[in-house]
């Protein structure tokens, strides 16, 4: 049952880390409140290191500003972007925990169409702790849902299902545009409740949104890379879609999950669609190309850790999407550095090893 | 918009037959009169054909009976199954309209979350005249929809989509499960209104029924076959999956797309789940092996028209799955004798020719 109960969960309270980018204070915690306050916040403080970002009184966290990045991970911080959400990620190197929820300080709670607000957080968790069924499409989508199965037709052999990496949230109200379809409709309103959670097929790649996701960090921490956006770079807006390519084809190699569908948030407020539009047209020409590049890339056999997988994976970056632009030779670059600082501040972390990639 | 309005629509008044296989009196057409009642019905009869089938006034129908169908393919009625609803596949082959609709007897009208009842004649063809996006997945469903569009971070190049071939709507109430499922849950039923119509993505099988479906018969209907089923057959129960199996391969190859989601219909009665555990259970076994030959099917270039690629199918069929069951031999040569009289019947109508197969 999809739950949108007020009350608290306490579900994995010490192995789930709540990361958020701000450069802004987070009264918008306030709201949160019921459903967050149990859990360990990282914040990622984005721009000015000087500036104070208050944080409402009652939450057990830790922030991190740039001057923390650069002392913690030294020539390493290259990797992690300034002046871009994608800074993020820094938050999910330096968690011990292993499932991650990240939220922007933008969203705040949704209600289900009874009224009830929606605790995000615990259907998250039911995602991440009830199994993929990424093989063959469930026509009555999670099968693991009380009130619902898999479907006549549905083979036996499958419906034990695989480990789910990653759950991808939706948000009411503005939806998740790119520029352009921000200025074409600027009034369009996303009010459609879809009562679903469904697992998105191996092989099929998807816009993933960094605004409402969880994932399973021990699973696929390694490759949850934003990638280089924002200051000094010549693109932004492109962080969560690069990290979602790349997971999937990582995880369609491994054998696990993505999800997407419920829990929704209440997205409040949409960003400038001219500075976004400067931000991301060369993802809007480049993503012609990315898209059919992780549509065909192959991860070989002897790939049987997310290290290895991501590692090959930035090798095809630069050999293939070297010729597209020079950047993308930075940011194979920085892919490397990234899984170097990930193993640097991980070290008593498990590993964990997948013979020969998936199964099937 | 979902469309949920009771007022009839004329869309495709001539263009769509409604099929419809049974045993028994029509009287469920009853419900259905303010939406069916513009449209030709196709009833085929199954069973004794001295058997009077009564249809409630006013409707415009045709119907056949074992004899008529033995009349009008002479030898070739060897394809079409007896005592099973796959014999239903024999209304595509007489129709001349361009879109089937078919839906089962014991399939009543359906009331969306508001109360309103659902026209699901009307949300096929919703479906059936919007595009399909079967290569990236988008998050929001269907971006034809009202209300909602492409995601940041979709290709450009993709949202124009390709065309629909197939519509798959879902059933509240008592869901399609298999004869096992059923046994272990026999009080499940589908409560859950999920307000949704997504593409199956390219590459991914699903499980199709044939209680509520729809589709372009001008594209996919020579490979629209259910299979030899029923009487004199090891098998029940399997011949929407069949051709749904066959679809879809065919779909992906042609670069059409199919879609599943809305509509519902209200599914009254669950069929005795000892009689389909006989039906089911060689079927239950076989599609262990019959997914996995799907899923790694592959139609030549020059496979251009949808009967050149249900003709090379049969013979994947023969040659792969006959060493798993004689009957698919049997069943491969009634493939073939489908097609031949699907061009017999249909001379005049054009086939659809896709010149080196899908463009992706």
């Amino acid at each position: 049952m999809a739950e949108t109960s007020a009350s608290p969960t306490l579900l994995l309270k010490d192995e789930l880390d709540i990361v958020i980018p701000t450069i802004r204070n987070l009264d918008f915690l306030e709201m949160w409140r019921p459903f967050f306050q149990p859990y360990h916040l990282i914040i990622v403080q984005d721009g000015d290191p000087s500036k104070i970002i208050k944080v409402p009184g009652g939450f057990d966290y830790e922030i991190y500003n740039r001057n923390d990045i650069n002392r913690i991970l030294g020539p390493k911080a290259s990797c992690i972007s300034f002046k871009d959400s994608a800074c993020r990620c820094f938050g999910y190197l330096v968690s011990k925990k292993k499932y991650i929820f990240t939220i922007d300080d933008d969203c705040f709670v949704a209600k289900d169409p009874s009224g009830k607000e929606i605790n995000a957080l615990q259907q998250h968790i039911k995602n991440l702790l009830a199994p993929s069924t990424p093989f063959v499409f469930n026509t009555l989508y999670d099968p693991y849902r009380e009130g619902t199965d898999f479907v006549r037709g549905y083979p036996f052999s499958l419906r034990e299902g695989v480990p789910t990496a990653v759950s991808h949230g939706l948000w009411l109200n503005i939806p998740d545009y790119d520029a352009p379809t921000q200025l074409v409709k600027p009034l369009e309103k996303n009010t459609r409740f879809v009562d679903a959670v469904m697992t998105i097929p191996k092989g099929t790649l998807f816009p993933m949104c960094g605004m409402n996701l969880a994932f399973n960090r021990e699973l696929i921490g390694p490759a949850m890379y934003f990638g280089l956006m924002g200051d000094g770079q010549p693109i932004g807006r492109y962080d969560d879609m690069w990290a979602g390519w790349c997971t999937k084809v990582v995880c369609d190699h491994m054998g696990w999950g993505v999800k997407t569908g419920l829990p929704y948030i209440w997205h409040s407020k949409a960003s400038n669609p001219f500075v976004n539009l400067k931000k991301e047209y060369k993802g809007i020409y480049w993503q012609e190309e990315l898209i059919p590049f992780f549509q065909s890339a192959i991860l070989p056999k002897d790939c049987t850790t997310v290290q290895k997988c991501y590692i090959e994976l930035s090798k095809q970056v630069r050999a293939k999407l070297g010729k597209v632009d020079e950047y993308f030779i930075k940011l194979a670059d920085a892919m490397v550095t990234w899984v170097e600082a990930w193993d640097e501040l991980n070290q008593t972390g498990k590993s964990i090893e997948v013979p020969n990639g998936s199964a099937k």
